[in-house]
């Protein structure tokens, strides 16, 4: 039989990656022949998180041929999946997130909790299985719950992720909030990153009342590092608006530390930000306090503003 | 909170109305607020089961309101749903199809398994809540394992269904076979129905080839009962094929008992039967062995033929 490959979305994060690892570890245990692949760079939190428990990243997925048996972790949509995924056949999902722009052919595995990461809905598996989770496993699965969460303080916690933490850090042997802290450290420097890749690293489009709304987010835990490029970042947004006819386009530097945000929003629609937030922009930027999910704290007021 | 509706497919049959019926249990169990529905009338095996364990049938589902609350078992594919379910707010499924014609806007828990009937993936929710399985439940559940595996004949059986069915036997206190057998042959009386019900009742349409197959399937305990009416059925099947320019028209008349169908075939891609099964038609008709299962056992062989 042909070998299972095992993937998460396009541009990984913490999540995807440590999940087709972990999924790759339960589907072995279960007597499958599978292997853990990658559809992009590994990024510096993920990086640390691997090195902290000794495990290698997957390898890079080169090409999918039609027909090869595949199982997502953390996605489902095929725009955010490999290139020729349509092609595959899809056996089992593991995921966290709405269905959408997704079918299959034939009956499959399909399994999807609302809760904040996917390693939550993973280590349920290995229990219901009766697997043991190794050091390395419990480790890579706290790291993604830390990175989904942002050490529980994202409002798509729940008491699922936390219970799973908790019990995955007395596997792992290692603090969550000293870990945690710096796994998030290593993946928030913007020192080596141009303003281009700040606004571009992880941005989103929306449509709200009838024009295009963009929102990037950067994790940081010095927000000021970000705002002493200001003109920089303000320049390379406004080349965004003119190429791509955003009606508002809305930086989110959200600090990992003290679990607020700092925008910097441009655009001919960016009066609405005072009105979704109330707040009053200074020179194109303002603090939201307690602000840290773009999902739940920031899409939906900007949409209801613009509405 | 707005109480959650439960229900399965249009057209119900026994492992639709009963895992409506099985997952409110759960979910009442579990301390959510759910009402079990029904989106059309219960069939006679249907109602043998729970007429034998004594659980009324669920509420027909007069109408769905927008932003209800919804859980779907067996089933996904908006098509088979309530006429309303894109309005729905869908938070749980509970299926054992591909899925197709489906999506969320925020996150669900979706639960699928590659199973031979819904119930099985029921009754392992049971064990992973550490809930207790009441006589009626267990006899619901065996009930539709029975129902959509035909008695382990139907090749869409697993190892898992005959397990669950295994274990689900000792707590409903009921003898697999002389139950089985009696609640299918409820279901398989052709007497009191016409022709016209007899090709329509579970009948589906497929793209072959350039024009349209229409394969209908009636499971029976005395396939000559329904061939004494063959010219009458040939009348209705040409009527059909007339107002509804099918190539083919097949009616699959499957003997429950002894696990073999005899089909009549009518249309002008008739001969491609005959290619498919490696049988000569007699006078419309031939008698494929072993064959029960439209799905696995009848589609693809004319598929190919036909391609």
């Amino acid at each position: 039989m042909t070998q299972t490959k095992i993937f998460g979305h396009q541009n990984p994060d913490t999540d995807t990656i440590t999940s087709a690892i972990v999924a790759a570890d339960i589907e072995s245990k279960l007597g499958n022949d599978v292997k853990s692949y990658r559809l992009g760079e590994v990024n510096p939190e993920t990086q640390y998180a691997l090195d902290e428990f000794g495990v290698s990243s997957p390898e890079y997925l080169e090409t999918l041929e039609a027909g090869t048996p595949v199982i997502l972790v953390d996605h489902n949509e095929f725009q955010q999946s490999a290139e020729n995924i349509e092609s595959a056949e899809i056996v089992k999902v593991f995921d966290h997130h709405r269905i959408s722009n997704f079918h299959t052919e034939g009956p499959l595995y399909y399994r999807a909790e609302p809760v904040g990461c996917t390693a939550t809905i993973l280590k349920k598996v290995y229990e219901e299985n009766s697997l043991e989770i190794s050091r390395e496993m419990a480790g890579l699965m706290l790291s993604a719950i830390i990175s989904d969460t942002l050490l529980f303080k994202s409002p798509t916690t729940t008491k699922e992720d936390e219970a799973a933490a908790e019990a995955l850090q007395k596997i792992a042997d290692v603090d969550i909030e000293s870990f945690g802290l710096a796994m998030l450290k290593a993946g928030a420097s913007t020192s080596d990153k141009s303003a281009e890749e700040l606004i571009t690293g992880d941005a989103k489009s929306f449509d709200m009342g009838g024009s295009t709304t963009r929102i990037a987010q950067v994790n940081v835990v010095d927000v000021d590092e970000v705002f002493e490029r200001k003109a920089e970042l303000e320049e390379a947004i406004r080349a965004q608006i003119e190429s791509e006819g955003y009606g508002l386009f809305v930086l989110v530097v959200t600090d990992i530390i003290n679990s607020n945000s700092k925008i910097l929003a441009l655009g001919e629609n960016s009066s609405s930000i005072e009105k979704a937030f109330d707040v009053a922009l200074d020179e194109n930027s303002a603090v939201l306090e307690g602000v840290v999910s773009r999902k739940k704290q920031v899409v939906p007021q900007i949409t209801k503003a613009l509405s």
